[in-house]
């Protein structure tokens, strides 16, 4: 087993700006991930090897992004029980609705965590996988709270002009 | 080669009193069809089977019908070359706009030939089915437009009170 | 009957830009075709022509692009069992979701093959096209199986950075 | 030329509770008018003769009701010079919101005059009617401002419990 | 009496930019009117010296366009039998959406006919007045015919590349 | 100047079953209230009246609920510099988002304070009513507060099974 | 207790730029106000501190911008009986509908005066503020009642082209 | 510590019918668990409490619904860094958009798993938190596999008629 803990998946190269800051949050705070295209609808052989492994591999947490009938997510959560946290990357036409509906309204049997659409949510996507992992490393849990504490400690009390 | 040129496929029973719909049309129209639960996310294997073996089974279209997160639609276009038409199963909540969004916003490479939410548009989807396989059948072709003369047809000229 | 099988129709001018991106899925297929503008709105004459001489024409398949209060796709879809496969060309200021009600929501007796708003639809209404035609054409279905394969083989396994 | 200036055409039979309401308005009023169901799907060419012979006829206002894909009330309009005026009719998925879209979102050069959805929309579209038939009808403009002034005579100076 | 038909009233200056285009095809089809910034919320004494004048002065159509809670054309509506025409002016956050909405949704007794959001709206609203007239004065539905034949000779057969 | 702070007031009789839940909180806080139909387009008038005289009858806060195209609140905010509260009443297309746009989306120069769509927000409108007058009447503030403490400690700790 | 009547807080330093438009009001009314970044989810204890002494501290309004899951408006509100006005801001993706139901949908006890979305809110926010405070201070009434009047006289009476 | 590491958290008793669904999936699991009533806006100080002693206590996972404007899984989140899961409740209005907007919308910092509107929300909550403390209880595992093994192996292969 690996030392990496957590996989982050997106369903093309043009997600990748995106999910980026997921990865910077997981550098952040020192967790080893790593990342990879996984195409449900272009590689989903990719994808089924990804889920039928994913446990054995070692992997705690799976961060899937994905735009449009974004259909990634939940197909990992179908393959694992690993969980998966999704990110509805935005688009176009429906500014991410699309891909916000398609991840979050999965049925009975196949959660999928469900970040906020677009660059929060990726980062919020690394916050979360701390989050699990911390439920078992408490070194981890205290970085996370140091994290979070220099967060608050970084909002000034007065807004300021530009 | 079966004589069976259309799937009718579904995540589950629960979308049947829909898809029924579309298997009627097929029956009006002398169409022979099988019927089968494919969850994409309970039993994705079925569904990796049921696409690869599509072609060579001798379906010429599949018509899938899914609410929700609806990925069935989308995941059996990536499995098979087949024409799929997707039904958007209308649900609880979101009234059907998640299963809409879920199968139409699909990437480029893999296109599902949607319909209107819930019932119509199961109906529609035998009806659709009836148009392909007309392409190279004139005498379906014939049916269908004997199918559509009489619907028009059915139509009075003037509305009456109940 | 001329070697044409498939026409791709749209609204306006306007709309060209869009779908010219089926013509050109068409062209990377060898499928012969031809486009024209037909407004429902604007040359509902030219519409009805075009719908009642489509079988006669050999016509297999129509792609038509709208927007807006988006009729085109839907009384083409009356006029003719010739699959109809509409593409929701995205707008100003309801983003294509106008396109797309006016194109998905059918009644009963007239499917409209809906795909996704914008330049994905107009790709994947050439795909679909192709899926149609290859139903009765097996070495169109092989080169179909080849593009989805090549496809497949251009995804990368690691994201980069720009 | 016919003393009927109104005609109020509809979809389909399952229209006619709703569109009753703008018959009622008329009759009120006082105003002529005659009751078609005319398809834009179903029966096109009864839609295109309807149009084609509008103005001949002496139609002054044409109200048109439908819902899901509304097309009636848009292809209509291309027909005819004569005001259209549309009624967006209540739809089970969407709640009419895919009529409204259909109906209001038209291109430049044909108008239709939508109103609000469902029972409300269909009585105003019979005042609009007679608004319209007004500009040239001081008698019937007097009738109408009487019908207004009765109506605000009706409203009660403070609600009462049931 | 004034020769001048039609009002164009438009909640501010910002609006013009759009109800301009209204006013342009009064132009071309040689209607005479007026126009005037008239808000429902900061003039509202002007909007209702505005209406209660209106049958007076001899307006027959008021064209009436305001964005957000756009409470002019319905205000108009109440104060007037005059038929308002609504135009929803394209907003910022909601696109309008809220500006329909407030336009569209009127209650029973206060019909507005509303158009589509936008450019294509206004224009439309200058066709609508103009068909609206022409119920009473033939010449001028003899030069919204010609109007219309010259849009639609105007359509390409083919699209072309840019 | 009489006793009455506050004035309910509202489109129709069917708005009342919402609105009387505005009452309610008023007679518990022991706030005097009056209560009025006032329609916007059916009355307006009443409307004008009711808003010039407002300051000087002592009325503070203003209650207004509305449903569809709701420009009462708007109107009534328009004509007086009391501080209106916005009702957005549920419809039935709509659910009250036509009402919550037409009410909340108002321009620069007429805020209206817009509660929660139905019952939630009119029991809100008093407690907002209640919290305005608190401002300047320390004893009603101590009122409102035991008020809030009341609710706070009627939620139980556990749920329970029915 | 200081003359500061009224408190403006916002989740974030990029609130302020929308936030501004409510202090610039302020200013233009001779209302004296503070201002604070508080968020809700990155400094809950400066939230709690702030709401449990605004009564004491003399507070008679809050105005409360945020942005998406925006909780500040409401949770302030669930601390304090002091009015709280919401500024929903605009967001990247859902254009501030998420920030509007975030903050209008507020369950029976805590009221949120819900501003329109952007920077028209933000300026409401400053005119509720004002009319808050006049219904016990007539001087301020009055400068309210003259800015209403200046807003109304600057409206020309015809558009002009730019 | 004890050893129960779930809490299940809701806004008020009427959470419960819907909430249950998450406990039951725990029982089968034979995962402790508690229950409590924590209202974000009735009583903060509760979840104030809750929050800042979750860690101590050795709570693994939060799971919190609420509707409307819903504001406890996010404001839980801000106070712990126990990773929260949220469900939204489907609501009376807006059909729980609102709930899913207020929960999952949240910004940078604070991530909430949103789960789907509802009952398949509410198990899938149970399934994601089950999934959470398997990362570091292989046994978990093994019943979490068997468990989605079980719900595979229920689906039949053919719809059958009610």
């Amino acid at each position: 087993m690996s030392d990496i803990s957590v996989g982050i998946i997106m369903g093309s190269q043009s997600d990748w700006p995106t999910m980026k800051l997921a990865a910077d949050i997981l550098d952040e705070l020192g967790i080893a991930y790593e990342k990879r295209i996984v195409s449900a609808h272009r590689t989903p052989d990719r994808l089924w090897e990804y889920g039928k492994t994913a446990v054995d591999r070692g992997l705690k947490v799976i961060i899937a992004g994905a735009g449009g009938a974004a259909h990634l997510p939940g197909m990992m959560a179908s393959k694992t029980r690993v969980p998966v946290v999704g990110v509805p990357v935005q688009t176009k036409a429906l500014s991410g609705v699309d891909s916000l509906y398609s991840i979050v309204q999965m049925p009975k049997g196949f959660p999928v965590a469900t970040m906020a659409i677009g660059a929060a949510g990726a980062a919020n996507a690394g916050l979360m996988a701390a989050g699990i992992l911390a439920t078992s490393d408490p070194e981890l849990g205290a970085r996370l709270d140091a994290w979070r504490d220099a967060l608050a400690a970084s909002i000034p009390e007065v807004p300021v002009d530009d």
